[in-house]
């Protein structure tokens, strides 16, 4: 049931699912190790609103969720890790503990967040937020080949996320992503938390042929991210103090 | 810069990418052999309003576009074709003949539409439309393992395409799908000319198990579809016209 392609007979490890929410335009990423009898699986960046579709689908693709995972705090949309929390006993939230928010686990630059004999390994990508971070599959034979890199809003296809609230600066999301993804083999497939154009994955070697910006120079990148003049995010009063939390502000009282 | 994981050494061969177009919902797939030195690529389903989009990602990663195919006459978009036809001398447009509609190729089950060492099947999949075809990547050890079948509105992920316009049948539809889809290797992979929410694809196992529709009696199966009370497709009458000219409605006087 792997929802990849190989073109060798090596039965497939990881299964992989891209799921979308249309309002905010985010990408939740589902991934499990189903060779593993108890196929342990975590999902990045769920969206409240669409907790159900996405505990649904691991309940009939017969996983057991055990991460809810954000890249950072977004500020565009409620994340799902609170309410997966509360329907599914046992599943650990995961953030980085440069976000300054609240989850069960909290990892650093380096750390591995290991799902059965699969992992994910913790690369710090500030500059949208002060606390973003890419999570990019393990290294080695018998983890997926070329890696995936799940980048948030610190690299979108063909684009970036903003850097002008949440402790963003475009200083640190250019050495971001020049230091911590642009340095990952050509062909590691980059899976962003949104997309607004209808693209579903881009690889390095594209990105730093085509990134409008991020193929820039530091200074004319900088000149660029200062003048975007966009519009104060929606979502932003409502989304930060309640991802800040994990989602969880209905049930703090009972969390504490 | 294929956009798919193995877990072996060898060197991937199939570029593969899944676009969205947010209005009507669509799925257009990109599909090239990198392998080959022309790189030689086809488009499944492109949509007029992406087709800038979708040519200039084709430009990006350095393919040939060959074939601008269709999986059967759409009637909620224009298909992409006759524009690409006009900015792409060469492109051949593909249909299957028993669609009724223009076109460049028309392809008959059991056909196989070849790009580099690569190539597609076609099984016919009739009963959302009298002419509806899926294209099956090709079956060998050199080919894509799993499989994966681009179904168009036949098989939709935990759905169908309705029947009761263009030729439609329940009970055709009924019988495409488990003698041509169903009969497939479990775990080829499924993508769908649309979604609606937020799913990118499934396999044959998965849909066996929990398409709603599909997985019924046929009896009850064509219940089901006659008692839909869909709404008039908003943009039949604009879109099938100009769609069995595979959207060349403007340049037809010229084409003749």
């Amino acid at each position: 049931m792997a929802s990849f392609t190989t073109l060798s007979q090596s039965p497939p490890k990881l299964l992989f699912r891209q799921l979308f929410e249309k309002e905010s335009s985010t990408y939740t990423y589902l991934l499990a190790d189903c060779s593993h009898p108890d196929k342990p699986a975590l999902l990045i960046d769920p969206v409240d609103r669409t907790v159900d579709r996405d505990l649904n689908l691991v309940k009939e693709l017969g996983l057991k969720l055990i991460y809810a995972m954000n890249t950072h705090v977004h500020a565009d949309h409620v994340t799902g890790t609170g309410l997966i929390k509360g329907k599914v006993p046992g599943v650990k939230s995961v953030i980085s503990k440069a976000s300054g928010s609240k989850a069960d686990v909290f990892v650093e630059p380096g750390d591995k967040i290991s799902f059965g004999d699969l992992f994910l390994e913790v690369r710090a990508t500030p500059g949208h937020t002060m606390g973003c971070v890419t999570y990019v599959t393990g290294d080695g034979p018998d983890q997926p080949q070329p890696r995936m890199a799940f980048t948030g809003d610190a690299l979108l296809i063909r684009g970036c996320g903003r850097t002008d609230f949440q402790g963003g600066s475009s200083q640190q999301l250019y050495k971001s992503v020049h230091s911590q993804i642009f340095t990952l083999l050509k062909e590691t497939l980059l899976y962003p938390a949104h997309d607004y154009k209808g693209f579903s994955v881009t690889t390095v070697g594209e990105e730093m042929l085509y990134n409008p910006r991020l193929t820039k120079d530091e200074e004319t990148f900088r000149n660029i991210m200062e003048n975007l003049n966009l519009a104060y995010p929606k979502m932003i009063d409502v989304a930060v103090p309640a991802n800040m939390v994990c989602g969880l502000q209905d049930l703090e009282p009972k969390a504490n």
